[in-house]
């Protein structure tokens, strides 16, 4: 550059050596001593307080670390439980029993009025129209039937969760599994919103929320009692009511006034009720999702817990609709179908009181299932930078604890909006869950043209089966539910609530996936390492100047400039002066305090600070031929917050300027107001 | 501390030597070559784009600095205009007639409304009493006199500033100095309120911040033709009216309903008319502040100014009183006397039009004089460090711009809160006023006895006269206005507007003020430079221990290692393994990216990142019995803020976790994600 600086860069040092790190030196310290003139010594490593050493240049953090040390979080330590050690994850693992608890519980829930909404549909047409419950249950359960089939094979095909993300991303491409992962979410946001109030609807997902926060593995603990009450409340229910019909003493009294029929019997009325009975289907996608949470062999047990919630399922919805056609039910306005079943079977004794606690129960519970499925979604979403990598972070209780969070605010702030109100968003719902199902199976049949082995044919024809049956179900609800124009979105408006806003929602979500993994990438790129034809060559060490900018000359300004010395040998001071009094003062008290630093005087006429700062070390950098100039700040910290207010903020702003311009770093030297006992121990 | 780290502390340095600052050091450029061999140079000093040379070690910033960047910087400098350079500052002084302007349109709109209110206050007992408009006048400018004569002294005695604050704090204590200032920044809060509707209130009080953003001497040149133009309009009215009195041409008809007598006439009643019409002192206290804003010689400038103002204010006065008495004026509830006086001097003419228009013009600008006054006194205090530091700041027109700032701010507040009312704060006015002008008077007292000097005794008996009859008006202000129960503070308690308020705002005042002071002096304190016994002794250096947290191996990790070992020779590098997989990467790669620093990874089975790293840090300093751990952070700096997101936040807790423990020093290193062109500029 055609100039040499009079003072040329000190801070070369010869390539540094491999050395120990800080908890592999060793430590010698006197043992004792036999005559004078004996010097006995023990060498040992340092003792580094909360960890164990795990071997040179690794030691482990203790438990003692987490320990609550405020009230919150003694709180939060009671509320959520201790920190789960990392490699204790395989205990935190689901048995079948639990795991079916924690499936089930919103598919189960669908029971309680999925078979209720079924009839509402059909009695539209009269009842008359109600002896169609029964096919519909039987095409319902040939349809979970397909499914669970089809999903057998995807659950052992993709051991490690094979959910319809993974499965369309791997063998459809990005955008089919953006679009499978999107609908997904869209599912777990929805049921909870289902047939709750909304003051019942918040403290649920409260519940639910802090319940997932303690792990699965707890959380499963916590809903198997409920969830295997309900499950016996439920089959004692239709047990006995199958036997009383068989046996003729079942009678259910009809509503005291019937409506008449409002539209003709149609086939597309059929398909509506078939689309509002499918609901029950949900929990086959959380299950796949989810099979690194079982305990192992996971692909078997996943398997088995799908086996035996769809047999539940299957088992519940055709007994009831056999004892709805049977005992000629018909809705009532102000009394569920469940409940007209359990009077019908138990009379007013206590076991009518246990279906219905049982039942609300369940409603209340119905949330569950989606904490075990979005939270380990977006995890994946994280990974793949889709969505952002906090996601992706274990909770003290191994829980993927923001996704928890997040779905637990999402669903209340659903919840508070929509009012609890069951219709306006079950078309979504539908299509949605079939929309992720018909992705995943369509994967699947991509998935086994490739991978080929024994009999792939077949197991290809199994889940393109299942792609078609789950492809026209979605189709099905899509034109069913269109638009709701009596729920409309807006009142007053012609545009109703309807499947239409799934070519809404998708989209947004896709755009939303792929800015963020577009931002991950750039970054990546941005930050990525690259061995260079220079690499071996010891490079060039940075040439880096270090400047202290002094407002006052007192304790923190010298502490700063001691050390700033501690930095470089080539420190320099500088006083922006915009008032030349305390400019001389500064000069005067120099060579006493000023530890030898050259200092330099930039008078500021028009009494601004950071702009003649900022050009002064711009031109310093320039000048210097340095690649980083570092600004020593001395920083008070106050005792208070309001004490802050009281010093002045230039070194925020030079702070914040200096963050955005290449080449500066910021150092504050933070200067406490009593450190005396701290510096008495390092005298 | 009986032991030996196995790497002693590299950094001790020999004691730097006396070196050139970065703007004396030698630039040696080739000039030219006649010869192959020759090699002829220029030295020169660097140059510094933006600043000229002031001599060794001193440069001065340009205006160029200064130029604004943005768009809301280029709308900021047409509002405000240009720096102005400091040593200009006596350019910016005010001509005496520039200084009546600023200082007297306070006092002179008073003439708008006082004579108004005192012939409301008389009226009260009937027409009769109205007849003592003139000895109330003329009470109130022997008043006027005796606190002039009074000043007039202060303002010699005092050449730098001799406002109650000065001379209280001076001569009679602190707490009395604070309490003059405290009364004296009520005293300029409230004027703005007084007989303005909240827009126009706002939109004055936005209005005259934004002039005296432009410094003191714009702010009277605006300010000057309004000013003379109203006193212009006055003193044609008061004349003509008093030539058409003589000649009995003067005619002003009577309301159309004469409200009959409420109240009896007693003393009290006659001292309450006395305390509204002596309004209009205010510009006495504000030209005692202000001396400094006068031209040389500051105190005979002030001094002429003071009585100029108070001759013109007491000829205004007593005209309009002989005017009223004479012609008999009885206050309309729908026009002011000002008005029926112009329209009875002037008919329905355009100058009768001239005239309303300046008063209110007066009345808008009324508020600046507080503008000359606040502002300047919160320096003086902020000087003291009663009041935060950055009141005392100087803007880039010389103004006190954080004070008027402030003073805009406080006012629009108090009018939107008090709705423009002129009633509720008039209490508070005149308490506060003759509050202060006692305070100093008797200040000045104390001063006579303490300096002496040739008539000292004369000197101390005007100045003592000063103060007891200031003294017995504010005590007479206190009294008739204590608490007026017709206007409730809050509707429906009996606890209503008046001086009693005095009683809590001042001692809040001065509890703030001492508040402050003793932060202050704390700060001070704790920051002070004490030269110890061991001084001169070289000083032991600084023991800094550099660590840099990597959580994952990319470039700002390299770069932050690179500058670390700029900083150090004793760099070590710590990962806290949330993953074993990315720990055990990070490992894999360290020879080849780690700079030949020691790695220690710190294994965080309950996954949390921060607790694990302080622990590790606050060991570590122990253990190397380090002074300071300088915590060298990678930063990456994304384009937008929702990028931000993206990254983890754990830097962030750190550093304020670092920040409020002592002994740690936090650095980020930004790393930027375009800054190729720099990086090769530098290559």
């Amino acid at each position: 550059m055609g100039r040499a600086p009079a003072n040329p860069p000190e801070d070369e040092q010869p390539p540094t050596l491999r050395r120990h790190g800080p908890t592999d030196r060793r430590v010698i310290q006197p043992v004792r001593r036999f005559k004078p003139g004996d010097a006995v010594v023990r060498v040992t490593r340092p003792k580094y307080a909360g960890f164990q050493r795990r071997g040179a240049g690794r030691i482990e953090a203790s438990l003692t670390l987490e320990e609550p040390r405020s009230p919150w979080g003694r709180l939060w330590r009671v509320l959520v439980g201790t920190p789960i050690h990392s490699e204790l994850e395989i205990e935190e693992r689901l048995t079948k029993k639990k795991a079916l608890a924690v499936f089930s519980s919103d598919a189960l829930s669908s029971v309680a009025y999925a078979p209720q909404e079924t009839l509402v549909v059909l009695l539209a047409a009269g009842t008359a129209a109600l002896v169609w419950s029964l096919p519909i249950s039987i095409a319902v359960v040939l349809l979970l039937a397909i499914v669970v089939f089809s999903y057998r094979q995807t659950i052992y095909a993709y051991p490690s969760g094979g959910g319809s993300y993974i499965v369309a991303h791997d063998n459809l491409g990005e955008r089919p599994g953006l679009v499978a992962s999107a609908v997904d979410q869209l599912v777990s946001a929805v049921p909870t919103l289902l047939p709750l109030r909304v003051e019942l609807g918040v403290a649920a997902v409260a519940l639910v929320t802090l319940a997932n926060l303690r792990g699965i593995r707890e959380s499963g603990s916590i809903f198997a009692a409920p969830t295997y009450l309900f499950l016996l409340a439920m089959l004692s229910t239709i047990g006995l009511g199958l036997f009383r019909l068989a046996t003729g003493t079942l009678y259910i009294p009809p509503p005291a006034e019937i409506p008449s029929p409002v539209e003709p019997f149609t086939i597309f009325l059929l398909l509506r009720a078939f689309a509002v009975g499918s609901a029950v289907m949900t929990g086959t996608e959380a299950i796949s999702n989810g099979i690194p949470a079982f305990k192992p062999p996971e692909s078997r047990n996943a398997s088995q817990t799908l086996v035996g919630m769809a047999c539940i399922l299957a088992a519940m919805f055709l007994g009831l609709s056999v004892l709805i056609t049977g005992a000629g039910i018909v809705p009532h306005a102000n009394e569920t179908v469940i409940s007209l079943l359990a009077h019908g079977v138990f009379g007013d004794s206590a076991l009518y009181y246990v279906v219905q606690a049982s039942t609300v129960l369940i409603l209340v519970l119905a949330a569950n299932t989606a904490y075990a499925d979005f939270p380990r979604l977006a995890s994946l979403l994280a990974r793949d930078e889709y969505l952002p990598k906090q996601l992706a972070f274990r909770g003290e209780r191994l829980a993927f604890s923001n996704g928890i969070l997040i779905l637990g605010v999402l669903s209340a702030l659903l919840i508070a909006v929509f009012g609890g109100s069951t219709g306006a968003l079950l078309p979504l719902y539908a299509v949605a869950v079939f929309a992720a199902f018909t992705l995943s199976q369509a994967g699947m049949v991509v998935h086994w043209r490739k991978v080929r082995g024994s009999g792939w044919r077949l197991k290809a024809v199994i889940n393109g089966i299942g792609a078609a049956a789950t492809g026209l179900v979605s189709l099905i609800a899509a034109s069913t539910n269109f638009m709701n124009r009596e729920l409309p979105i807006v009142a007053g408006l012609p545009i109703g609530w309807g499947s239409w806003l799934v070519l809404l929602i998708v989209p947004a979500f896709i755009w939303l996936f792929r800015s963020i993994k577009a931002h991950y990438v750039d970054a990546e790129k941005d930050t990525a390492l690259v061995l260079t034809s220079s690499d071996g060559v010891p490079e060039r060490p940075l040439r880096n100047v270090v400047v202290v900018p002094i407002a006052r000359l007192n304790r923190p300004a010298v502490q700063a400039l001691r050390y700033a010395q501690a930095l470089s040998s080539d420190v320099t001071a500088v006083h922006v002066a915009t008032d030349p009094k305390r400019a001389a003062d500064i000069e005067a008290a120099w060579p006493t305090w000023g530890r030898g630093v050259p200092l330099t005087i930039v008078e500021s006429p028009y009494r601004s600070l950071t702009r003649p700062l900022l050009q002064y070390l711009a031109e310093l950098r320039r000048n210097e031929a340095a690649e980083t100039v570092t600004v020593v700040l001395p920083e008070y910290v106050p005792d208070t917050w309001w004490q802050h207010l009281l010093h002045g903020q230039s070194a925020q702003f030079l702070k914040l300027s200096l963050l955005f311009t290449p080449g500066f770093v910021v150092t504050s030297v933070p200067v406490h107001p009593v450190d005396d006992d701290v510096e008495q121990a390092l005298a």
